[in-house]
């Protein structure tokens, strides 16, 4: 595991010097951008430190270093990690349980801000900032305004690096490990949390620092779940078993997203699975540079209607993944951004009907041409 | 696993009538408490549902039934768990990636809240919501007043009934399993991470539904981290080995913490670690009914000072568990409050100094009396 991708000093380094010029351009003069424990991705970008209990934010200025901010208890956590010198503990970021830490001496909003004369400050992360945090920081920044600052980062993520592209396809070879595992020892009477264990364990065994999101295993009438967790419920034979596994390396999360049947899938289940499993070749085969991203949606939905199955449509076909295995931007049929090299999705196809769903899902990098693909493993009607 | 405890329908239903009975005293119209996939405590407290990749919210009126409100993808998720009949989608609770969509018709807040005459209405888990959420509120019910609502919540969760003591019992019963399979299989060389995905398959594989938190296992130079994520670093013989493992079941989080020496302790690391173990053996013991909470965190950090280790304590002794292995009230010597029975406390000594830490972590119920312990598993030093 001493080869695995990580991204270099210099290329944080980068990522800092483009927030500024961006900010720059926008006339902003601070961003915070805000993570915690499930949402990540931002502090993550900047700093390479990812909170776990506590929240986090990482500060830049229009002119000037980076600070990362965290919570009362992630001193040395965070210092082992972050890629930024400079680390500021505040009581906003501590834990739910809100500890006092009598004794401690911690800045205020007030200290940490009094360097940088703001007019305007961008929140990146401002559809999950916390409002209690925000009103603390118009107190101590009486006239600054506050503004949403995703455009900012969104801006910078969306194209991914060479590096970054490396993490993710070493993301996405390991979850290919972790389907591997669950296809090699999967059982009727295994139950679905037991089976998310099992994929765990041979990801984390074989490179991953993490899973990609709470991976799950959903079967029969859970089946039917887009976004799931996996239950104590015993999977059998004949019926769909929905897996959904990914692994993160260094930050960056893929997944693979397969339909399994123990035994035989019944004709109608097959025909279904068929369904989902040709949209989603479609959709791989049409993630072309220069194509609208609306009309990749429109055509993958317009296969599946004329099949028949419009009604099991819910969502996608696809959405950007990196730092989340779903982020911005999201491809549905009223999206409107060009397709462009460098950028990377899941294709995401996920039916439903009467009780009985599935997910076909692998990752793509757009380039000129057909693009790369993440993964493909055993992309095909498993029936075991 | 059939076995497993539950909380029944009825004891939701008397959760959402004490929640009633709390908005009535406090002169409070409406309850919306807020979760997101790390903090699911609220939410899942009062409907069983715990989100992923969404947020979710459960709306609690003074005089009138409970509302699940979900995200747009997690419909099928939300009526497969939830004990509240009634769920809305709302748009504001999707996932970060922010989809848009295209053809569902989800209600607006305007909606959802014109059926309530509310004057107040309370936010539980006001520090974590999120301020885009509270403005849309505020536009949708102009004159209305909006307050934290964490007491609500914390009145009502901060003593366990027979239900949830099942629950921790059982948690921590398959968190000691984690530790004994962690103690069987771990051998030099091993990644930090390799440990936490052994842990975790075999804590999903015995009756977990999921880990509590991120558990984790840190080593060496990265032993003094409190709050820690694993990392591909291999462990090695004589250095501190903290890990921290957790089983989640029916909802509820164990935790077990011990440090583990493979090979044989030095005097130093030796005797540092046993004065952890005492303090974590005497705040045990004096987690009485009937003890001020600052008394007993005073009287721990004494005994640990008068060993002449004052300087390698960052917090603690103990915490509240239950929906969250961390949870309202943090035991500090700040803290006021009355030990009662039915309070669940996780006693968490971390100490560190000069870059090597080490946790002590260990349950109990308090009653009269000792207090009932929920995991004792080779709580003694560890040497492999």
């Amino acid at each position: 595991m001493s080869n695995l991708p990580v991204i270099s000093d210099q290329e944080f380094a980068e990522r800092a010097a483009r927030v500024r010029q961006e900010l720059a351009t926008r006339g902003i003069d601070l961003l915070l951008a805000f993570s915690t424990e499930s949402e990540p991705a931002y502090v993550r970008y900047l700093s390479d430190y990812w909170p776990a209990f506590e929240t986090a934010g990482v500060l830049i200025p229009s002119e000037g270093e980076p600070l990362l901010l965290i919570g009362p208890e992630s001193r040395t956590f965070a210092a082992a990690r972050s890629r930024i010198a400079e680390i500021v503990a505040l009581r906003d970021f501590r834990e739910s349980s809100q500890p006092a830490y009598p004794g401690s001496r911690l800045p205020e909003w007030g200290d940490l801000l009094a360097p940088y004369p703001a007019r305007t400050i961008a929140i990146a992360g401002w559809h999950l900032f916390p409002h209690a945090i925000l009103e603390a920081m118009k107190a101590a920044a009486p006239g600054v305004t506050f503004v949403d600052g995703d455009e900012v980062m969104r801006h910078l993520m969306i194209r991914k690096s060479p590096a970054e592209l490396a993490c993710l396809r070493e993301a996405a070879r390991i979850s290919e490990l972790g389907l591997a595992g669950v296809l090699d020892a999967i059982r009727p009477g295994m139950t679905e949390v037991q089976i998310a264990g099992l994929a765990t364990a041979a990801m984390l065994s074989q490179g991953a620092e993490a899973t990609g999101y709470p991976v799950w295993c959903c079967s029969g009438p859970n089946s039917c779940q887009a976004i799931s967790r996996p239950t104590h419920r015993k999977i059998g034979t004949g019926e769909v078993i929905q897996l959904c596994v990914g692994a993160k390396v260094s930050g960056y999360s893929a997944s693979i997203g397969r339909p399994i049947v123990l035994g035989k899938a019944a004709p109608p289940l097959r025909a279904f699975l068929q369904v989902g499993l040709d949209a989603q070749n479609l959709a791989i085969e049409l993630l072309q540079t220069g194509a609208i991203s609306g009309e990749v949606a429109c055509r993958v939905h317009d296969m599946i209607r004329a099949r028949g199955y419009g009604d099991t449509i819910l969502y996608g076909p696809a959405h950007g993944c990196g730092q989340m295995e779903c982020e911005y931007p999201f491809l549905e049929s009223s999206s409107t951004f060009v397709l462009e090299a460098g950028m990377t999705f899941m294709v995401d196809l996920f039916l439903s009907r009467g009780g009985t769903g599935f997910r076909w899902e692998d990752g793509v990098i757009l380039r000129n041409g057909a693009p790369e693909q993440l993964s493909s493993l055993r992309r095909e009607i498993i029936e075991l």
